[in-house]
């Protein structure tokens, strides 16, 4: 759970990281960033920021932002209700974000997931992406990413967004985030 | 028709676009930046110049550039083999963009057509886009759109992009841009 007063300093700090990338947001997409906290309570370690630019039923477009190191958790987008999981292409805009998915593992990665959750990061063929290169994950394929010393911020160019279905490989995990009382 | 000379230079001008609102390219980017002339040979009045960072049967991003006043000229996205025509999200990222669809025409319109081919105009329906403002165009609908006096850079996110299957209202147009004696 994030209190209301984490939730709101999370959200300025994500502003801050998008206008010193000189990406520019209006104020209602100001209000409605998304700070996921994966239900774990340690967003520096584990979390992500997320504006949506758009999610209709056919594409989705967002940017994400990643705080130095900070980690978005090992997951998979599953096919729903008879359709193809999320495909997305992640494109990183400034800073540095370094992607695990299935493959021949990395022998000395440069991320290190939060150590008490270790087990729960199971892929490790290493992906670093720097301002201006991407990757685009099939769907039903694990991953989970982190930020480098200087936080990341990412495009995701997406088929439809339903964030509810990701399978996430550590049980503890709740993809929606509770604000104070609320679920958001 | 361009020639290469003219091909090359629009590239560039469209790096430094780019570079000005602080957005990375990769070298192969830069080198496969599209300028599309649309069969006109008239860049400066109606063209558009692309970069395509994605483009998979299921989505595509990409970010187009305008000069200043460039004109990419009237058109829509029909079905294509059964499926249904490309839906765009336009987001302005730096600049000013008019977007012109059906509707309700503006009484002064922002944007000036090309004088010769204004009667190929015929959506007037005024939508104007500061960075980070965004409109989600529905399929098979008509639109045209102008930059400012600053040119403009837009973000698109949509559907697969079917470039050649694009209907045009002006006749003379041709998607394909030639360059010298090849079509690209």
């Amino acid at each position: 759970m994030l209190s209301k007063q984490e939730y709101e300093a999370a959200q300025k700090q994500t502003i801050k990281f998008l206008e010193r990338a000189n990406i520019v947001l209006i104020e209602e997409e100001k209000k409605a960033i998304e700070v996921a906290d994966f239900g774990l309570g340690e967003l520096e370690q584990t979390g992500l920021e997320v504006v949506v630019y758009a999610n209709t039923s056919r594409c989705c477009a967002k940017e994400l932002v990643l705080f130095p190191r900070q980690t978005c958790p090992e997951h998979l987008h599953p096919d729903v209700a008879g359709e193809e999981g999320k495909e997305e292409t992640f494109r990183c805009r400034w800073g540095e974000v370094y992607l695990y998915v299935p493959g021949e593992p990395a022998p000395d990665p440069k991320a290190k997931p939060p150590q008490r959750r270790k087990e729960h990061y199971t892929v490790w063929h290493e992906i670093v992406l720097k301002p201006g290169q991407q990757y685009t994950l099939s769907p039903i394929t694990k991953h989970w990413f982190q930020a480098g010393d200087q936080g990341a911020i990412v495009s995701e160019f997406s088929t439809i967004s339903r964030d509810e279905f990701d399978i996430f490989t550590d049980p503890d995990i709740k993809r929606a985030t509770e604000v104070g009382k609320q679920t958001i």
